[in-house]
C-alpha cells in the first residue's frame, strides 16, 4: 500500500514511518522543512499544510494519508489560537480538498485523547464521551474531527481517527509545554529542578510511542473506520513520573511548583478497549520500561553517543 | 444597561434591539454595512467581524455584547467552509480579544440548536447531548462555543449561549437555503412551486422570532450563565409547513422534490425547559399564528404596503 505520512519526520510520525516500512508498505512523507528524522528509501516532500503548497504533487498515486502533522502544541495554541486555526484547521481543509480532487479516499488522523474530552465526567473515558475541550489545541482537534465526518458523508472519505493519550519514548524532544517525561528526564540529565504546573497530582494516561506507532501502522490494513482512543488505560500523576525518573536515573530531583495552567485538565485516562479489540492490539510497553528506553536514548543523545537533536 | 448587539440590523438582531429598547436598555448596534433594519435612537456602528475593524470603538463603555452576527448560513458554509472559519470563528476570537482588553465581561452568543447536535440520538434534545455537527455551519458554532468556555475559564467571561431552533417571523428574508417558512410563503405570494430537499418529512422545531427575542432580552438582566436551547419543543415536518401556508394563504402549492442535502439532519426538536425555567419564559406564539403574522408582513412588503426588503 502507498502510504503518505504528513508530519512523518516528527516524533510520532517518524515512528509510524519506521513501522510501516517494517510491514512492507511504500512510504512517502510530507514535512515542513529539511530537518527531523529521516530514513533511507523514503521519499520526503517539502509541503506546507497551512497554504497547501506542495501537497498536490506529494499525494499523486497515494492510497492513504496518515495525518499526524501539527504546527502547534497545547501551550503554543493557547498563546495564539488564530494561528492554530489557520495552520491546523484551515490547512486540513485544504488537504481534504486536494484528496477529494485526486480521489485519495482514506485517511488516518491523529487527534488528541488528552484534550478533546476536556475534564471528563468519568475515567477511563470512552470515545462516546461528549467533547468539551478547554484548550484551543483541543477545540481545533474537535473541529478537524467534525470536518472529517462531513467529508465522509459528502464524498465517502474513509477515516480512522485516533485519539492518543500522552505519547512518550525515544525521539521525543524536550520542547516547552510538551512531553512531560522528556522534560523530567532532561532535568535529571542536566541536574536541573523540575518545573511542575500545579501540585503534581494531575493525572494522565501515557502511551509508549512504539505501541502507538504499531497501532496506527496496523490500522491501515484493516477495513475499518471510526474513532478510537489510544492510551494505556492507566492513570499516572506528575509526581509519580518524577519518582520513576528518579528511580531510573538514580538521582533525586528537586521540584519547583508553579501555578496550574488553565488549559490543563485535572485527570484524563482513556478507555482504549475499542482500539484493542478492533485492531488486535494492546499497549504492551510497561511505563517504567518505556521511560527507561527514553532515558537511555536521551542520555546517549546528550553525551553524543548517538545522533539526535539537542535535548 | 448598555448593550451592544453585533448583527443587530439582521433578522433576529433587529427583533432583539426592539425588545431591549422596550425594556429601557441603552442599545448600540454593530453591523457590516448601512443596510438592514434600523431604529431611531440607536447608535449604529459599521464593524467588520472578520478583520475586527471598528469593534474597539464600538465596544467602549458597553456592559454586555449580544453576538448574533453571522456571515454565513448552513448552505453557504457548505460551499466555502474556509470563509466560514475566517469570518465567524477567527472573527469571534478577535471580538473576544477586544472585550478582554477593555474589560467587557459579559456576552450572549447565538449558537444554533438545529446544527450543533447533528443527528440527535433522541428527541427532544437536551443541552447535554453530545455535539456532532454534520455541517460546516454547525462545526464553527461548536468551535465558537468552546472558545467562549475557554474565555470564561481564562479571564472570567460571563457567557450565555443560546441554541435557537429555526427562527421565523416578520423580517425574515427569503434567502437561498435559509428560512423555510419565508421561502414557502414567498412561493405562495408569487405562485411558484415549492422546492423541497428530500421527501418533505424532515422534522424541525420552529421558534417565533418575537419569542426568541423576548428570551434573549430577558436573559441580559439575569445573573445566570450557561448554555440554553431555545425552541418550541414541537417537531413539524416540511410538508406540514407547506400545508399550513396553503391554509393561511388559501392557495394550493405545487411541490418540487429534489435530492436531500447532505448537511441537513433528519429530525431535530429541542428540549428548551432549561430556558423556560431559567428565564421565566415560554415560547408562547403558536406556529399557525406566527406563520400568519409572517405571511401578512411578507404580503404587505410584497405589495408595497410597508417598508422592507425585496422578498
Amino acid at each position: 500500500m502507498k502510504v503518505f505520512v504528513l508530519g512523518g519526520t516528527g516524533f510520532i510520525g517518524s515512528h509510524i514511518v519506521a513501522r510501516l516500512r517494517v510491514q512492507g508498505h511504500e512510504v512517502s512523507v510530507g514535512s515542513r522543512g529539511n530537518s527531523g528524522n529521516r530514513f533511507h528509501g523514503v521519499a520526503y516532500h517539502e509541503v506546507d499544510l497551512a497554504s497547501g503548497r506542495g501537497l498536490l504533487d506529494a499525494l499523486i498515486g497515494v492510497d492513504l494519508v496518515i495525518h499526524c502533522a501539527s504546527a502547534t502544541v497545547p501551550a503554543s495554541s493557547a498563546v495564539n489560537p488564530e494561528s492554530d486555526i489557520e495552520s491546523n484547521l484551515v490547512g486540513t481543509l485544504k488537504l481534504l480538498e486536494i484528496m477529494r480532487e485526486i480521489n485519495v479516499k482514506k485517511m488516518v488522523y491523529l487527534s488528541s485523547g488528552g484534550t478533546v474530552y476536556g475534564e471528563p465526567a468519568d475515567n477511563p473515558v470512552p470515545e462516546s464521551h461528549p467533547l468539551n475541550p478547554i484548550s484551543s489545541y483541543g477545540v481545533v482537534k474537535v473541529a478537524v474531527e467534525h470536518y472529517l465526518e462531513i467529508a465522509s458523508r459528502e464524498w465517502g472519505l474513509e477515516k480512522i481517527i485516533f485519539r492518543p493519550s500522552n505519547p512518550y519514548g525515544e525521539g521525543q524532544v524536550n520542547k516547552a509545554g510538551q512531553g512531560l517525561i522528556a522534560a523530567v528526564i532532561s532535568c535529571a540529565l542536566h541536574n536541573k529542578p523540575v518545573s511542575i504546573f500545579g501540585d503534581g497530582n494531575t493525572v494522565r494516561d501515557y502511551i509508549y510511542v512504539g505501541d502507538l506507532a504499531l497501532l496506527i501502522s496496523k490500522s491501515v490494513t484493516f477495513e475499518k473506520t471510526g474513532t478510537f482512543n489510544a492510551g494505556s488505560g492507566l492513570g499516572v500523576s506528575v509526581n509519580e513520573i518524577v519518582n520513576k525518573v528518579e528511580d531510573i536515573s538514580g538521582r533525586p530531583l528537586k521540584k519547583e511548583f508553579s501555578e496550574k495552567r488553565r488549559f490543563d485538565v485535572e485527570k484524563v485516562v482513556l478507555d482504549s478497549r475499542k482500539s484493542m479489540s478492533g485492531f488486535s492490539w494492546s499497549p504492551e510497553t510497561e511505563l517504567s520500561l518505556g521511560i527507561r528506553k527514553q532515558f537511555v536514548w536521551m542520555e546517549d543523545v546528550c553525551f553524543g553517543r548517538t545522533v539526535g537533536p539537542c535535548l
